[in-house]
């Protein structure tokens, strides 16, 4: 019999922490299938470089799913009226950047392709950074997403496989993911953090998103090698 | 101050159990906001269905949002290429008409609708006839699901309100669902339950949901006014 590799669904925003989660899966022996969103966001840079990335490391099958976040509001990355903010928010509270229920929607649809192609794996990039601010970002989430997921489906009725969702960067800190995402050979030149890009891709360097990547770097002992307007 | 009703999303598939979820919210005071999908079913008689039962029934807003679960196949709901049964299936097996994760799918929408709303309650019509062959309608992947919707969203951070999944029909057989719509004033003649509709919207009369219909109002002592191809 030949030897199979299983198959894991990546969910891939095209910003750093997904590219690198997909170059972890990778690395622990996963064929990829990479699973991105069109969700309303205002710029679709990032969705060019979930392509980039999901060509540059080889995956078997890069899915983009147009879904329609933007309908319900009450975001400033889906919601046009609301600013992103370019100066740092009051501590504790969640950023007006949170879309709602997004993570929780994009594990769905993860699951839904999980389940078509009989993989029992899905992987994220939540981290410990995001989880001081958005809700769907925490470890207690992930883990009860996982329990509800494992009753969802065909294979939790006929115990065929136990779904796992791997979420390898969760304890990691901005620099040590980059630390890495490098080792692994991750071109970050081709990834997108930047909540509010120019017209042109160029990342804007004060976003919220954006301070977290810069520190990351100087952290990493390393230069950014993404574009910045400034 | 006034008096302010409290809002709650409800699925509305155009079918009977939604149609009748929808009456029960309503009865028990809540204002409706309803919630359909063009996911792309077969036919589109059951969405002209939710339209007009959430017009009847009177609620503050329905939506109908576009989702594309025929991207990943796997259920003659969404697959062209699968034909919908129109004889019983093996009894224990899981239906071919099953859809790889649609409630999770839809609860999760209505989730990001219910925070935006600001609402803490979400209505599904699942029962326990369904409950049989889809894993995804079983009281426990509700409940598990709940639970994950607590750590999910913004006010499970601020601790503003426990969001609740109501499942009305969830012990009910089709015929006391019946009985307990008619009871409320629900309008039958405009909710589909078919799987293979006829081009006019004509139930087939003899898919799985149709029998379990047709099986239902015959014990519910009461003539089925939906119409049939035969």
């Amino acid at each position: 019999m030949e030897n199979v590799k299983k198959k894991a669904v990546i969910l891939l925003s095209g910003g750093l922490d997904s590219a690198t989660t997909l170059a972890i899966a990778t690395a622990q022996g996963f064929d990829g299938y990479a699973l991105s969103f069109r969700y309303g966001q205002r710029h679709i840079v990032e969705l060019e470089c979930a392509a980039q990335i999901a060509k540059t490391q080889g995956v078997i099958e890069h899915r983009i799913v147009s879904i329609d976040l933007g309908a319900f509001g009450g975001s400033a990355l889906t919601d046009l009226n609301i600013d992103v903010p370019h100066t740092p928010g009051a501590t504790g509270e969640i950023p007006i950047t949170y879309v709602p229920a997004r993570n929780t929607i994009f594990l769905s649809y993860a699951l839904a392709w999980a389940e078509v192609l009989g993989s029992a794996d899905i992987f994220i990039g939540v981290n410990a950074l995001d989880y001081s601010g958005y809700p769907d970002c925490r470890p207690e989430f992930i883990e009860a997403y996982e329990k509800m997921a494992n009753l969802a489906t065909k294979a939790s009725v006929t115990g065929d496989h136990k779904l796992t969702i791997h979420m390898p960067l969760i304890s990691l800190t901005k620099a040590q993911i980059i630390q890495k995402g490098l080792a692994l050979g991750v071109d970050y030149s081709t990834t997108s953090s930047c909540y509010d890009p120019a017209p042109d891709g160029a990342a804007c360097g004060t976003c919220d998103s954006c301070r977290l990547r810069l520190k990351g770097f100087k952290e990493a002992g390393t230069k950014d090698p993404r574009n910045y307007e400034r």
